[in-house]
């Protein structure tokens, strides 16, 4: 056992338990209350599990959980910013960079890194596997939303077109997962839960 | 893609949903409510990141992690039962059987039986992966009682003795963590966060 890597390992593991307390706009299924960045992220490593036969080639499963489990680690820091404020996320990136710097530097330089690598590319977004994990952090507000009959699309007012630019990347990171989710939102307009667009209108 | 087998993942995507309402006694770190076991989960998975250099021989990781995520969905149906709690530990196996039937029995069968059995080697706890995860799952609490001056030891009058009882595995689970568990007691012990066994008093 190193004394000094492990100490800065469980300084690592008692700050991230702050994740717990960043509520997110998401409401919970049942709609008691908002989700914490904590066990949305558990949910999607969930997801990944549940839904690993439709990773597209080149996908590296393992590297995903892992990529969905620290990827909101930031807003310990920086906060979440939600998706439809158009302000808030010009800010997001430098707030979020600096987070990143200061949380895996807790951790022995080698592993810090190597985390900081990994969130990076969840970032930016370009390998297979970081376009997976991304699908999967944007279809899972969808089942959120309809399963509370509009959820968070009710209280913000956001409206279909909306919606299609922020899962659009599901077509590209999880393929045969798109036409379910065409579906969803199909039926959510259908059903009341999310307002046409407004140009259709 | 094949509708059904979706459409069965999905229905166990958002059902599982409910862990997030499932409450442990464990505190969060700050004191200022009782972690949920949604969030416990993604807390052990993390714990498996930091802490994988120290895996025994014959533990697979990916594997520990996929573990961790899913050991407490049976808390859904079950409730979380107290590890103090002899009483409702006696009920507790066949409750949870019941509930991972249930539960896993959302997917399509080759996939929850494949999930029942990672949850069946947690429980039994004979494989490496198996003792290693557990290791983390009873370190884990440690942390939470040792920032919070004794939390859940000091609300249900705990005391060392139970404690040790309760962390042996990792002495098995995680060798190279149990000199940092001991200590840790210790810690607290001298810092009056824990009450000494009663037999030493």
């Amino acid at each position: 056992m190193q004394i000094n890597r492990l100490t800065q390992q469980f300084q690592f593991i008692i700050e991230i338990d702050r994740l717990k307390q960043i509520l997110r706009q998401t409401l919970l299924t049942d709609g008691s209350r908002r989700e914490n960045s904590a066990e949305h992220s558990w949910h999607l490593a969930m997801m990944a599990i549940a839904l690993a036969e439709y990773t597209p080639e080149g996908v590296d499963l393992f590297h995903a959980i892992k990529m969905l489990l620290i990827h909101d680690l930031v807003e310990i820091d920086a906060g979440d910013t939600f998706c439809y404020d158009v302000q808030g996320n010009h800010s997001k990136a430098e707030k979020e960079a600096q987070a990143a710097l200061r949380l895996f530097g807790i951790l022995p330089a080698n592993q810090g890194s190597e985390l900081r690598l990994l969130w990076e590319e969840f970032e930016t977004g370009k390998t297979p596997t970081a376009k997976f994990a991304a699908a999967l952090d944007r279809i899972q507000p969808l089942l959120h939303n309809q399963q509370t009959e509009g959820g968070t699309w009710r209280i913000h007012g956001i409206r279909r077109d909306q919606v299609m630019k922020r899962v659009a990347p599901v077509e590209t990171g999880a393929p045969e997962l798109w036409p379910f989710v065409l579906q969803l939102i199909e039926d959510c307009v259908a059903a009341g839960y999310l307002q046409e667009s407004s140009a259709a209108l």
